[in-house]
C-alpha cells in the first residue's frame, strides 16, 4: 500500500514530517511520500523522502507566470504530483494538459475526484493512479473504507474497467492501520492523508500506527 | 531603480540568473532581485540573490492543497512577491486576500495592472508598490517607457493620489539602460523585467547594460 | 433611495415578484428594480418593472459561448447590472473590462465589494455606484447598517474620496423600513435586498414594508 | 443528423437565424437547434425553433448571483445545454454537477471536448451526448470531417466504448451539406455549427446548404 501524505498548507514543520516518513519508510519497508508547498519541495526531498507535489500547471516552459511547473517541481526533487484535489478543483482540459506536462517532467500523477464517474473520467486521461475522496469525509475521523465502503469498490471497478493498470487510491479520514487494511481489502492500491500525520504532535509515531 | 526580473517559467537556470544578479548587485550596486517558480525559491534564496515569489495564494495556513503559500515562499527565502500579473489576474477580492497573506509573512508586495484606473484600485488596497504592464507590449521588445510614456506617468500619478507612499514600477519591453532611464524620467521607482534577462546568453552582460 | 432586489438563483416567481415591485414603485414613488436571472430578463422587463442584470461578461460581441453579453442583457430588457457579486468575484481586469461591456450596452453598473478598502478599488475603475455587502451578514437577517455601521460610513467615505459622484449601496441583512433609513443615514444611496423579498410569502408586502 | 446552431456573443439577430432555422427545420425535415445568449432564450424559444443553452451552472436553486440557472434555462423555454465549450471549459466537478443540474431541469445535454481522452472522460460522466471539435479548427472553415477525420472517428471510438447509447458530434469548420454528410460516414450522430450560420448574409440559405 502507497501512502502518501499530503501536507496542504498546514502549519507544520514540513522537513520533520518528511523525515519522520523516511524513517518509518525505512524501518517499516513502507512506501511512504510526502507531498509538500511547492516552496518546501526542495528541503522536502533533500531529507531523503520520496517527495510529490501538491499540484503542477496545464502548462510547459514559457510566459506562466505564477504557474506551477512541472519541470520546476521535478527539478527541486518532486517524483509525482496530485492533480485535482478536492481544493484545487481543476478544468477537464487542464488536468489532461498538466498530465501531460507531468509526463513530460517524468512525475507520476495521481487524479484526485469525488466520485466513481469522475473517477471513470479521470482513468480516461491515463493517469499513473486515481484516488476517490468523498468531500464531505474530508477531516472528519470517519474513515472513507467505514463510512462509504461502496464508493471505494465503485471507484475501483470503474477504474478497472478503463484500464487495468491505473492503480486506485482512497483518501479521507483514514488514521489507523486498520483503516488502512480495510482500504486494501476494498480494493485499494494506496491511500492519502494529511491532517492526521502533518498536525500530529508525533507524526512518526502516527505513521508507524498506520503501517504497522 | 529596482529592477525585478521575472524568470515566469522560462527554461532557464535559475541558480545562474541568481548568481548574475547577486554578482551585478554586489559589483554595481544595483538594487536587483529574481522572481523565481515556487519549487526554485530555496536554491535562487541559497545563492544569495533577493529572491521574490510570482505569486502568493489568498489564504493563510489550512486546508488549502495546490495553494502558494506566503509562509512557505517567505521560509524558502522570499521577501517580497508580485500580484496580479497579466498571465495570473486576481479576483479583486483575492489580490486584498493576497496582501494580507503576503504582510502576515512580511513579504514585500508589487501588485501588477494593466492600466491606470487598475493601477489606482491596486494602489487602493494598500500594497508597498504597484507596476503597470501594457500586456501589449509584454515581450515586444518595445519598451513601454517609449512605447506609451503616458501609461507610466499616468499610472504614477493615479498611485500618488492614493497614497504618495507607494512605488510605481513598470514593465514590458525594458532591456537597456536607456529603458530603465527613460522609466525613471517618468517617475517610476522601478522596472520589471523577464525574457531579457531571463533568455539572454549571458544573464549578467545583460544587466550590466541595464544597471550601468 | 434604490432598492435593488436579487433574485439570484431563488425558486421564486421572477414575473410575480417583478409585478409587486412595479405596483410598489408605482404607488409609493419608489425606485424599486429587479435582477433575475439571465434567461428571465425579458419576461421580468415585460412587466414593466425595471429589470438588472445580475452579471455581465467581460467582453464584447464575438467567439464566447456561455458568455452573459451585455448588449444581449439590454436587448432583453435590462437597464442596469450588478458585477462582482460575493457569490461572482471577479478578476480586477475583468470588472474593469465587465464596465466597459455595460458602458457599451448602456447599462448601469454597480459593483459589489467586501470591505472599504475594495471599495475604494471598485469605485477606481469608473462604475454609477459600488455596494458594500460583509459576505458574513449575507442571509442572516441583522442588517449591515445596525450590525456594523462603521463599514457603511468608510465605504462612503472611501468612495467620495475617489469621485463624489458615485453612489453607495449597502446589502446584507436588509428588510425593515427602518433599515433602510438607517443606511440613509449612513450615507448610502441604495439597498440591496434578496431574500427578504423574493423568498417572501407575499413581495409586495415585504416591499412595501420596506419602502413605506 | 442533429444541426446545432451555437450563435456564441455574434451580433446577429438571434430571432431571426432561429425563425430560419425553424422554416428549414419544416421545410426539410432536419433536426435543427438554435443556442443563444441565455437572455435571449425566451425570444428564440417563443420563434417555435429547438432552442438549447450555451451552458448551465453548476447549481440549484440558491443563493448563486449571476449563476445560469438551469430551470431558468428551462423556464425561458430551452430543451437542452452545450456544456465544457472551448470557450468555456469546467472543471471536471463541475461537468458533473452541471449536467446534474440540467438533469433536474430536463434539458438534454452535449458536452464538448478537445480530443477523444477527453470525450471518453466527458462520455463517463453520462451526458447524452459528446462533441469533438478541435480548437484549432474552430472558425477556419476547414472542416474538421476533412482536416482530421481520425479525430471523430477515435471520438466515436472511445464514446461507444463507454456507453453506446451515447451521442457523437463534431464541429469546427463545418458549413456544407458535404461536410455533414463526410461527419455522418465518420460515425457522429451530428455537428456543431457557429459563424457559418450565425454571420452568414442568409442564414437561411446557409442551413439550406448544410441540410439539403
Amino acid at each position: 500500500m502507497f501512502v502518501l501524505v499530503n501536507l496542504k498548507a498546514y502549519p507544520c514543520d514540513p522537513v520533520a514530517v518528511a523525515e519522520a516518513a523516511e524513517r518509518v519508510a525505512t524501518e517499516h519497508g513502507a512506501d511512504v511520500a510526502i507531498a509538500p508547498q511547492a516552496a518546501h519541495i526542495q528541503a522536502v526531498a533533500q531529507s531523503g523522502a520520496e517527495t510529490w507535489a501538491q499540484h503542477v500547471s496545464p502548462v510547459g516552459h514559457g510566459s506562466h507566470t505564477g504557474s506551477t511547473l512541472a519541470e520546476a517541481a521535478a527539478d527541486a526533487g518532486a517524483v509525482g504530483t496530485l492533480l485535482n484535489h478536492s481544493e484545487n478543483r481543476l478544468k477537464l482540459a487542464d488536468i489532461d494538459a498538466s498530465l501531460d506536462a507531468a509526463e513530460r517532467a517524468e512525475l507520476s500523477t495521481v487524479v484526485c475526484a469525488n466520485n466513481p464517474d469522475q473517477i471513470a473520467a479521470a482513468a480516461a486521461l491515463g493517469p499513473d493512479a486515481v484516488a476517490v475522496e468523498p468531500p464531505e469525509l474530508i477531516g472528519t475521523g470517519t474513515p472513507v473504507s467505514q463510512a462509504d465502503p461502496d464508493i471505494v469498490r465503485d471507484a475501483v471497478a470503474a477504474t478497472k474497467r478503463v484500464d487495468p493498470e491505473i492503480e486506485v487510491y482512497c483518501g479521507a479520514g483514514i488514521s489507523t492501520g486498520e483503516d488502512i487494511a480495510a482500504a486494501e481489502e476494498l480494493g485499494a492500491d494506496g491511500v492519502l492523508l494529511a491532517s492526521g500525520v502533518a498536525k500530529a504532535a508525533d507524526p512518526q509515531a502516527a505513521l508507524e500506527a498506520l503501517v504497522d
